[in-house]
């Protein structure tokens, strides 16, 4: 099925030479019109040097309308050289694309600690220049992927005409304390500037902060949202509640997408954790099951072991009444649950029956915490040999 | 080596037929005088049954002289029923024993949410009381193996004659969330009630809490501290300096073993993180790096990958200056350390040197942040198939 990517949009990807042999690892995306631009960048202390730039640009001005981005070389750790090769690579894709030299902005992602390749990037910068094309989307997908197994694409366009899309990598979701999390949106419709922060915000409150990324992101890990306005459709008041829905959807589906292409895994989960006396702690509680490698290894073994659910959801750091809380698996297609625990005690279920089901590639966890009326979603997978195998013997 | 154990004490270890085939899953611990007794317990919201139980008994009274501890089953996540079946154990204990009904704790750990089988368990205690003797603290210390390869003994007897020693269970350091460990250290000295729970706070909080056990904890976890003065030396202010280093030395050694028989851990790493602006958040940087799955998994691999250690200690939570961070790796042995990063920038080093050095069994990972004059020791290990083997594929 061929996604809308939305109008005014150029993309490429190719390879430049910081990956061996033929992978892809420069991607640019290119708007003919200035972008209103916004980005979330990681919490992290340590910030590699492109997040450090574009900050700093975007803090400057919102006109943007160049985003490069390698794979392969994170440019994190890298000290002033690393600032300095972050500016010549955005400075070379402005150029290439006839732009004022502070209209690019720069992704990297990659190992740590290591020079970019400056002699194989500035060129390979200048041929994705000459590539773009509007269908070079997928290009450009495919080439900002790591360990990525497929290219995370999504697109939604309003029945007013808009489009909104989006590419996005990321595949280390099962350590979602250095996940290297980026994804670039754009959308055609015109968006006031003052608006753009708050809406990227909300949507990836949903999506990509709720596949445990938020707060414990890698050097790299960022957000953008590009909106030029092609499309000549201006979102407002009115046209603000489908835009937000319709940019929910695009973050949503890439973040699964992340969780889903998770190192090593086999098996997607959502966490629906119902009962609570606020989104926050609802949220928490799913974060604290989200990471735990006990429970990820218990969803890898299809092992229907709930009180190591249950003791992740103690130590959340949420207040919890253990004798109030339940707990189900299900599919996602609303068929009927398997209860396995029923007020803070184990309940009766067929072992088989529940196995089953969490050999299933994809289920839900559904707990119930029985203190109030606020609920949180969020995505993870299970923990499998695969992800020690790629940690432990390759470099990434 | 024989360990000396504090006089008084007598201890047993039997199959009671909790677990499959004969493996010791049932211990007693007895003092023929009456102990001062202090304890430190999980801190998650869902807690055992025997957990509750115990804090109620030590709230009340610091007269103890039994601890009966039980594997194969935590009594957690299992109600009023739970909380029955403790009691009946703690009084059987008492009784075989002929003492008050409660004078003994109970220590349970093992899969959470199943009924004990009181069947056996009750006949195992009075089997156990007839076992009693001094020399019983190696079957003791192997009846409270669970994943534990190897029981877990340290003793430290003072110049002036009384002895500290203790035995320790648990190996799922790996994944500190969920860690259940149990710990019953025991003195020979006559130690002020009053200062008791001080006394074990401190020597826990660089040892036990060093190995990112606490503010995580199991619905389990537990450390007691037993003196029943039989060596009618008294731990007034001037034998306080000398029985706080003996009982640290005792709780150290306990702890370190944890970390040595970690779930599928193949390395013993030491983190010592220097130049932080206090204790606490030299900790809390440690913490980081010894929780986190892209460090261990480097860790097991050899990889001297020291981007995943910054990155680390970069989402900490703690202000850092990443310009200012240095890291080495070395062996414990005080031999040359191989230095990875200065002031925030790599450092060239020799990669086969550094690979061999973190293919030792043992060796340190030294972190210092630049920032200030404090430091912190934690003890970790790496993450290898081996763990997903164990959590994947069995009910622990």
């Amino acid at each position: 099925m061929e996604l809308k990517f939305p109008t005014g949009f150029q993309a490429a990807g190719l390879h430049s030479g910081i990956k061996p042999e033929a992978a892809l690892d420069l991607a640019l995306i290119y708007s003919q019109f200035p972008c209103s631009a916004v980005g979330i960048f990681t919490t992290n202390q340590v910030q590699a040097a492109p997040v450090i730039y574009d900050r700093e640009i975007l803090a400057r001005s919102a006109d943007v309308q160049a985003v490069v981005i390698n794979t392969g070389n994170a440019n994190a750790c890298t000290g002033k050289a690393g600032l300095d090769n972050t500016r010549q690579m955005a400075v070379q894709a402005a150029e290439a694309c006839r732009l004022p030299p502070d209209s690019a902005l720069v992704l990297s992602t990659g190992v740590i600690g290591v020079p970019l390749p400056m002699d194989k990037l500035l060129p390979g910068i200048r041929a994705a220049a000459r590539a773009l094309s509007p269908q070079g989307w997928t290009a450009a997908a495919q080439a900002i992927m790591t360990t990525d197994t497929r290219p995370k694409m999504a697109a939604r366009t309003a029945r007013a005409g808009y489009t909104i899309a989006g590419i996005a990598k990321g595949s280390g979701m099962i350590a979602p304390n250095m996940a290297t999390m980026l994804a670039v949106i754009a959308t055609d419709a015109v968006v006031p500037a003052a608006h753009l922060q708050d809406l990227l915000h909300s949507a990836a409150r949903l999506s990509f902060n709720r596949i445990v990324v938020d707060g414990d992101m890698s050097t790299n890990d960022t957000v953008l949202l590009l909106a030029n306005g092609a499309a000549r459709i201006q979102i407002g008041d009115e046209q603000r509640d489908e835009f937000e829905t319709l940019l929910q959807e695009v973050c949503t589906e890439l973040a699964q997408a992340i969780v889903r292409d998770g190192e090593g895994a086999t098996k997607f989960v959502q966490l629906r954790v119902t009962g609570a006396v606020d989104p926050v702690s609802a949220a928490q509680v799913g974060r604290a099951i989200a990471t735990s490698p006990l429970c990820k290894t218990a969803f890898y073994g299809a092992d229907p072991n709930w009180g190591r659910i249950l003791c992740a959801a103690g130590y959340a750091g949420v207040p919890l009444d253990a004798g109030q809380i339940s707990l189900w698996i299900e599919k996602l297609d609303g068929s009927p649950a398997i209860q396995l625990v029923a007020q803070g005690e184990p309940v009766p279920f067929d072992e088989q029956q529940a196995a089953a089901l969490m050999q299933l590639p994809e289920w839900q966890v559904r707990l119930d915490l029985g203190s109030g009326a606020h609920e949180a979603v969020l995505w993870t997978c299970d923990l499998s040999e695969a992800y020690i195998h790629i940690n432990g013997h390759y470099r990434t």
